[in-house]
């Protein structure tokens, strides 16, 4: 079983990989057959090719900032679940989206699957 | 579908009656039928009298505070995630443990289901 120190390493490297923009980075960090749904509720992006394309029409159209907002939370079965923030411009508005996201790693410490929990009426005014 | 409103009313009520140590006004947050996992990794709690039971093992032992620290996320399909932290004795130690709760709700706004995600390994000194 992964450890616990991976799944941190792992989830705060997302997110500052998310806060650069370096996708190529992000895509290495998914399993090849990872699925992923970001809202949940939105259906689900299968496989790493589907992921690098979701990853390129959502990050690839406007520089936004990711932040961790705690401490990641791990469990001791090969699951993490983090808080951080997205700040962008959304509808013209420099605005701040809270997400929490939860992710299963394999053995091999790669994502098998990332949920991410957020709508669009959680986003906030900047600051 | 139960409304972004609701899921974050409920979930902060749940913070406020776990740092209450008001069990009863927990257990009416859930359905008949609800399913907890607390941590995640553990044995499935299902239905109200087990979970009754949980709460009054994991609460009725000694005083904890809980404290939402973050706005709680909603999804358009009834889930939301909310981090919070809970302060208490672990080990005869002042403690903060950082957790994740993922719920499901169903269409009359109680909690279907329950994750908790947190693990010891997460728990730091008080402050």
């Amino acid at each position: 079983m992964i450890s616990v120190e991976r799944i941190r390493a792992t989830m705060t490297r997302y997110v500052e990989c998310v806060d650069a923009g370096n996708i190529e980075a992000i895509i290495a960090l998914f399993a090849e057959d990872a699925v992923l749904e970001d809202p949940v509720g939105q259906p689900q992006v299968c496989g790493r090719a589907a992921i690098e394309d979701f990853y390129r029409r959502s990050l690839g159209t406007g520089k936004v900032s990711a932040t961790l907002t705690g401490p990641v939370r791990t469990t001791l079965n090969g699951y993490g679940a983090m808080a951080f923030r997205v700040d962008m411009f959304w509808q013209g508005q420099a605005s701040t989206l809270p997400v929490i996201d939860v992710m299963e790693f394999d053995e091999q410490g790669r994502i098998r699957s990332m949920m991410a929990y957020w709508s669009p009426d959680d986003i906030l005014p900047y600051g």
